[in-house]
């Protein structure tokens, strides 16, 4: 792959999986691989998981880590031709040539502004990366999409399986703030390429686009969608229309352990204990949450391995 | 040891001062020892010597370190069965578990707030990183303890002891900001469990509690305490009513070269020159504060072995 | 060198210069030379390219690196006999040797105030750091110099450079904020050492300082400064009186592809682009910019290397 923007960059996600899979058996067992090679991270927006994970993959393949966390001291111009005599001190264009004589691998996180959804489905920082650095780009998780995340998920839904063409149910939960909808967007498109019966539940309103959802069934009902679920993947997201907005009214959506039944409980974590899920799911033993952002290091190691490869 | 947020987490305390300086004979001695593992550091506050002389402990181990300065953006909640629908966005519960997945050792400094004695007492941050990592927490200063610190201290003491049963002052001084009572209190602790002759001085409302000084001479009078000192350690607190007010009126309880006679002085660093200790002590020969930092070194490098080295 | 805070801590430029290029020939040749020893950074502002250059000049040595972004939270102390009652907290007496036990070389970033000459002039974070250190300082871009910058420049010369006694065009150019002189003071300072026909062009009232530019012919019509021009390094800097201020009026001395001819470009970035210099100068062949960038990694590691040769 030359980036990581998109679950779809993984060509064959069975055999990715299963490559990960080995990562997670001996994760040092490429350790030489990376020897005098940089991945450098720049974070538009905080992050735990994400840095945290992701740093052991690259050290995991013997590769040095750089993090910048990017403040408004720097601030960064994307616009071709504008004339730079207000408040942005660089241009994309020299800031990702030049952190790419100093990086083998980039990674960017910039979340959505969730103010103009047609800015934010441009993506604009990461694809100007994609654009100008010299060296492959890793999505961190940006406006439209997470797919590290995804593909942690991929791996964590295989490793739990336990009969074939399991249903997974996908379903909206409530939030006190608005958020993206890279995640559900990008667990979709993962499941979506996999053996699994796929099922998306959410209150009216918070439909996630035609194209992403074609052919899969949606319900606005959850007990509905929830019937003989063998995975139920909990996720807050705010709607395209009012875009950025909080959905209030829908408190009941909260996922409980009775209606999960004997599913086992997803979450890209972090969650918001008694608003998104109760906490007898959370605690009990059919979540899965623990075992996600584990494999958050393999789904990482599984592409810097890529990227170091194709070099 | 399983975590360490106590002096009191190390059993034998003179063996272990001398297993610090067997590190510090030779700091490299055992650079295998920690490869591929992982040190996270958390500092909910500001550190400069704590952060470096780890990291460099751990180094010298041939660990990995990752530092995390967390900030406002990742609102922990630590209270059970909470609905998380205001600020918090992460139960502890959550984030230690998902530290430890990434790390091999935990780090966390959490200052106490000096606001509410109780709840600072509870060192709510620390102790619930002991109860839900699955790994080893190391105490880079709670509430109420900075045991790394008080055994750094305990080396200094120790190398620079000249006779039996020397005398150890801990005498209050001045600052213009309220401080924590951790830096003090471990400090008895430690010189407590050695074979030292330990007396506190402070003006009086400075009691450090019962149960801590129980046993030690403590004096109002500065002057009759330091006489024939060996060792005098400085240091501000706040007192414990009004929790966390700064005590003014006791600008003549300052070190100074004369007051300090032959004895060494010792101070953990940073401290306010002219204001606490007057630059003639802090410039002399007889200061230690240099070889205390220095120590800080050892001290982690001690704790961090022994982690290892259980596990 | 024992502290490298000027390009003139460099006795022999040509002879440096090609060391660096051999550096750059197989920049891990000496990776055993820096283990076990760290590079600790201080940045009292932020950093891009100079964090990352060195960071990577420091791992091709096999050092470690601690980057300390230093903020408000750490207040230094820089006067002797103060005493420290008010907002400082530590003398820079004790942070630098504390460092100092920590730190094999310490690298120290302080721009100046802009406010006052002669306080910006005394330099007094890095020179404070030079003189209470017990280990090498590096300038990471003081109140007056850019050595760093400058050693990097000198090699993009040299690499670049077709004949004899090539023409070096110093130009000033608009930007709408007030920047220090130290980039263009270092330039000067290190090509006047060198076989370059050096001239410098501003606007009236931009003069650099008698001391620095004497014998260097100086224009204040740019046009007849550039001609036969084989290097033309543009960048802006606020004048000495009155102190600090933004110059305006002269817009029209962006650079432009016109305007530059046959020769190369030169700017350290980050760069303001269509303000500086024009779109068409930085995204044509004859720019040198990536390659300055390039240049900082060896740049870096030439002047560590002495420093761990030297120790």
């Amino acid at each position: 792959m030359k980036h990581y923007t998109s679950i779809d960059d993984i060509t064959d996600l069975y055999k990715a999986v299963s490559e990960a899979l080995v990562l997670k058996s001996n994760p040092r067992q490429f350790s030489d691989l990376g020897k005098g090679k940089r991945l450098v991270m720049l974070f538009f927006n905080p992050s735990l998981r994400t840095r945290l994970s992701t740093e052991v993959a690259a050290a995991n393949l013997g590769m040095e880590v750089t993090v910048l966390n990017v403040t408004d001291s720097w601030s960064l111009e994307f616009d071709d031709g504008s004339t730079m005599n207000l408040n942005t001190s660089e241009h994309v264009k020299e800031a990702a040539r030049v952190i790419s004589l100093y990086a083998d691998v980039i990674g960017v996180r910039a979340f959505p502004g969730l103010k103009d959804k047609q800015e934010d489905e441009e993506d604009k920082i990461i694809r100007s990366f994609m654009k100008h650095a010299t060296v492959p780009v890793i999505s961190l998780e940006g406006a439209t999409a997470h797919p590290l995340q995804a593909f942690a998920d991929a791996i964590t839904l295989v490793e739990n399986t336990k009969r074939s063409r399991s249903k997974v149910v996908l379903t909206w939960a409530p939030h006190p703030k608005a958020l993206p909808q890279a995640v559900p967007s990008s667990f979709i498109r993962a499941v979506k390429r996999m053996e699994f019966d796929l099922r998306i539940a959410h209150p009216p309103g918070l439909e996630l686009g035609h194209d992403l959802t074609d052919g899969i069934p949606v319900f606005n009902d959850q007990g509905k969608a929830l019937e003989d679920a063998d995975f139920v993947y909990v996720k807050n997201w705010s709607p395209s229309d009012p875009y950025g907005s909080v959905v209030k009214g829908f408190d009941d959506w909260i996922m409980t352990a009775d209606k999960l039944g004997k599913a086992q409980f997803m979450h890209c974590l972090p969650v918001r204990r008694n608003v998104v899920v109760e906490d007898a799911v959370l605690d009990g033993t059919q979540s899965l949450v623990i075992d996600q952002s584990e494999n958050r290091i393999y789904s990482a190691q599984y592409v810097l391995k890529e990227m170091l490869e194709k070099r």
